[in-house]
């Protein structure tokens, strides 16, 4: 057992108890939820690249996570519109190009051509009605990796070091508006939902406001307007969401729901001015920016109520940066607790990391509990630190959990 | 009286008996803060464009929250290095460039070349070390704002309507740790300072850890090359520092401080490679790349224990972009109630806006205290409704302080 | 009979007795000829959108003359190599983007969108190995046309006005030299050559000296690695174009022609270093940079010992810009005159605009000719001019046939 | 004495017995020009820092010819308007960034950063109404120098070898439209002119029309629009350029000279639309993009009358690219024969590069004179052979002369 792990109680309202509770997920389509799944999508694409060449668990230094979306112009039509001009995508970052082995072989790595086609692959996948190659210009800007950081990778040790002195948080389990909201977006998402109701665009923002028991969604989606031939198909667009988010809510809460879908329309409008319709399914064909790290955390939403880390979490190497790994394993273990301790209402932890240390000792894991009324904390505390133990020591599974797409980092 | 102001007790334990607690300050050149400053910069400059030629308090459109640094390459030698390859710094975000006012008057706006000078100015005030000119290349896609979001300032109204449904958040008081590391980078950041001790760069993050009554600070400061001779003289810059940092610290606590220099150094290495040398004074010249709204919250900290909003308040318009407005505006109300009422020993505010409703009428201004020992909610309420209420009723002032600089962003 | 027709004898050595001649013509795949075959195709497709738009015939001010392709990186190697960092083409010029006709309608044309359209589809065309959407990104700068210079196409008139004052240069017939060059190179690129020989590349430079009668062709061709699996297959690829070159000779001149193919390589060496190798078939993946107006004039070749115009012709629009317009109608007529009149060995002509006149009325169409031995002007010189006169009666034809892709530029 | 040197009767009319004559000069801020004289300028500083760091006379592979000007947006104003969106400038070409000697000693350029500042130099002393930091946007893309082509240099040997099969020519003397079409534009260039005439804008275009001894020049000229207050000072600023330009013909032609400024201008305009006005003093600030190698040719002038090689000089190296050093010592060499042996008339020089050759050693030197009436050509050959010869002798001359500003390039 580590000994640097700490158990104590949490002093504080259970989160289904406060009075007013916000969260907030930008859905796949949101032009940061773009940055942040590109940015990960192309760390994801190097670390293959390097694993090809080099061996299985040789990834070479990079950081991804810096995705500059600059909208491109649109001309949105009832019956279908056109793009103007296309979005612009800068990817930024480090990695390594070029290689000597320790026994004097020299590889060139083909950086930027397995970046750009990494994020139109996730492009094509995710925002089925761009017309990636020319709706979009994707430049690649990633940079060298500087000689200090790639080092790290060359050390020979089975557990890297942290890159960084940083820490990660997690808590569990997802409140009733969390799950809601998170749900909402994942259904109107799904790959059969927008096969039955193709006007739903990827670029929908769900907002839940819980005040005591009444949840308040406020949804934002952009229609996709060759789906959409007039206002009338376009306010049947909203009805039909509104009621399929009203079908969902009973799964998760037995709370009061209510459900405003594009509340910024103004439905008396002729033409498209009015109304949040789209040529591609996301804002960013026209109006609106993205950036990596800017949206959901790591466990997929916004949630200001709770502890929150400003750490990017997509993009970044899923080796030694702790500002990712720390994030993800956070969550996972608070999820384990809250799954497997059924004593424990809330749980909150905290993963302090300190540059150089092995990742898998952190210099602190503090975790803070709610338990159920009349349960103790000693009767529940070696449960707990036993799951964190068994959490760090597994900690190098998420490098390849990340990288086979199994870890959710936005 | 608004009737959307609550007031409620805090069931939570008091930030300074948290067990543990984390805070952490990017200082003012890096990567993030820098891309912070511009977008803010930016903003401003736009503002006054605006006035200049339409008349005071006529602001159009704009956000300009967007701004990727892509790090450069350097190669810094003790006694003075040099820049290989300048930052490459994208502007981009929405902006009005063309309009016609009620009289038929076109305007053509000078909106790219007023950006790109604001960036640099600021910069050039900041970054001290840095050669704009040679060490920059600052590129300019601002985009030409959308029509139906542009339309929101031309209505008619004393008071602007919300952009968006979101909302701010805010508290008071710092803690001492709160407190200590933005007294820290301010202190190391100030023109005093730098003046004394050129060696210090502006990229300096600090990281505090508050376990019990033990603070730990470990701060990250880059060092000018061209003021450091050799390892000696570098490792006396970092004793400084320490110094400095130690003597600042009972200003603030009582509690034990710890402080530790640049950890990530390598301090046996004869060469610059072991060494946080910089030519600039910012990691952006290197390794580090940059973007906005992922460093500190408005009130100049990231503090995941505390209530956080994820929007990015640099850059966005300060006229009706409740995103940045709530955030700035419930920092201040959290801080007049802590300072004006003693009793209150924590205060936790958030403003909820709605898309379209002015924005000195917000959904709800929830407000949650912990008081001191003995004291009732009933005998404080009203004097906090009324700062409330009266922050509210001023709420339009707030544009005005940003543009002059006087409202911190980030 | 247009006044401004005059026809004089040429006072010079005939083409094919000078004792020195030099020809060059930069194959489709040289990066300097992809910037001109981009920009044409840009232009002709801004051509066809805007007549599908605004009727036929109504082709809008525009100039995409500037094409400048920044080359990528690659690793060729025999059997197959990769391109590892895409090629950079940058598109510029100016368009409208923004159009009201004179019933008040609105257009607003995706000049971007269609411009990048074109580019990507000249090259799937023509690059035939180069996979475009993985080895190129096209970015768009092509800026919003300038007042003063659209109106030009607004005037109501038949024939469109010269937008500058400047010139245009033909001569006829090719010389022997001339044809050989440009036969060996349509040759090589011809569908039916590289389906036969698909190692050949389309980046080919072809440069014949004559001295006296000996022809020296020297043949640079970028071979596509996927279909060389050695030197030896290198060498044999090589000896192909040689016999091939050397068989299509006889056509074209009875002179002794020797041929050299690819006179730089070093064909000792054992890796791909020695042998000008791509993984595309152009040279742009690698090495070599290429711009608009840099390679071949009008008539496909570069010719220093004729006459020559510095116009750069691909890429500017076909319905005013005397600069491009001339230079085709003078290597036109120049042909039509050398070809129905037996007695003209060799003809030059110089087509002068002047801003504002209209593009049939030139202030000067001045034309020299060398006439067969025995052979007098005045013999000739009623149809000489009766040529030049229907060539300018039908000048407006041009505009059709280059949108066409019936009029050669480069 | 080379062996490779033919001289020959040129039986030709002479330039100034030609009916017709064309003959074209871009001035310094023409945009074209701008390329060419920042590529020019890139490609000095460059060898500049390779000596500096390896030593005299060794400088690394680089070809700095391409520069991609893409036009600004701006509002010129009588009295004085701004620039609104900045001049891009792309600077593109291959250049050697890290270099490792026969020692092992690593160096490591700041190439970028060097290209950066020599283009901004250049916009600083020779466009000097342009704020070089705010009006331009400079981004360099000089890449990686491949292999083969630096191996070039590393050969150790007194002379260098030519990079290509390749030639130059040259012709002398300038024709009387020629040098006054070159001295108009040099007159109003210059410091003292400019100094007196402030209104005079870099960008000036003077072509010139000989028609027997008729000669019209037809000059553009972008005025500065801060020192030109209204229409009447801009007809006064176009009569001075009319009148000197009318002054200066006399000193090099005894013709008739007419002479038209800015033909293209609507005179009956009363705001700007009209008038070839610019804030800046060239048209990139707006209109026209340029790139290197469109406009004048090594001489410094256009002249289709002539023969001509269509390769861009400025930018290349100066040490083994025989498309630069051949037509830089053609033209040379040609100077010196017209000026020394005055029974030459008129002397065409072409020189034949083969690759590979040593670059004093070309495939040929072709020499073609008009000679004075009753001279023979026997009495002059050896003296035009021994200049000839003494030119290739003295030939690596020409790489200090063009580094130090003393060779035109364009």
């Amino acid at each position: 057992m580590r000994d640097n792990i700490f158990v104590s109680e949490l002093n504080q309202t259970y989160i289904e108890d406060l009075e007013i509770e916000i969260v907030e997920r930008k859905g796949i389509g949101h032009p940061d939820s773009i940055s942040d799944g590109i940015a990960q999508s192309v760390s994801n694409a190097l670390c293959k690249m390097y694993e090809e060449k080099l061996g299985e668990g040789n990834i070479l230094h990079h950081n991804t996570d810096e995705v500059q979306i600059t909208a491109g112009d649109s001309d949105p039509k009832f019956g279908g519109g056109s793009v103007r001009k296309p979005i612009d995508i800068l990817l930024t970052g480090r990695g390594i190009h070029d290689y000597v082995d320790e026994n004097g072989v020299e590889y060139h790595f083909p950086l930027e051509r397995v970046a750009i086609k990494a994020a139109k692959d996730w492009l094509k996948e995710n925002i089925v009605n761009l017309d990636v190659e020319l709706d979009t210009v994707i430049e690649c800007k990633i940079g060298r990796g500087s000689g200090d950081l790639v080092n790290v990778f060359d050390r020979e040790s089975a557990i890297p070091s942290s890159n960084d002195t940083s820490f990660g948080v997690g808590f569990a389990p997802l409140s009733e508006t969390e799950s809601l909201v998170l749900a909402t977006e994942e259904l109107f998402n799904s790959k059969e939902f927008t096969k039955k109701y193709p006007a739903t665009g990827e670029d929908i923002k769900v907002m839940g406001l819980r005040e005591k028991d009444k949840i308040t969604l406020t949804i934002c989606c952009g229609m996709v307007d060759k789906y959409v031939k007039n206002p009338e198909e376009y306010k049947a667009a909203c009805a039909v969401l509104k009621e399929e988010a009203e079908k969902l809510a009973p799964k998760y809460t037995n709370r009061d729901v209510e459900v405003f879908i594009n509340t910024g329309d103004n439905l008396d409008s002729d033409d498209e001015a009015g109304y949040f319709l789209t040529v591609t399914g996301t804002s960013a064909e026209m109006g609106d920016d993205g950036s990596v790290g800017r949206g959901n955390r790591a466990n997929g939403l916004i949630t200001p109520c709770r502890p929150m880390s400003m750490e990017a979490t997509s993009g970044k190497n899923p080796v030694n940066h702790v500002g990712k790994i720390y994030n993800i394993l956070a969550s996972r273990i608070a999820a384990e607790i809250a799954e497997k301790i059924p004593e424990v209402k809330q749980v909150h932890i905290m993963l302090l990391s300190q540059i150089g240390r092995p990742i898998d000792n952190p210099k602190a894991a503090s975790t803070q509990v709610i338990l159920e009324d009349g349960c103790k904390l000693e009767d529940v505390k070696a449960d707990i630190e036993k799951i964190i133990d068994e959490g760090l020591e597994n900690i190098t599974d998420i490098a390849q959990d990340v990288i086979a797409g199994n870890a959710r980092t936005f």
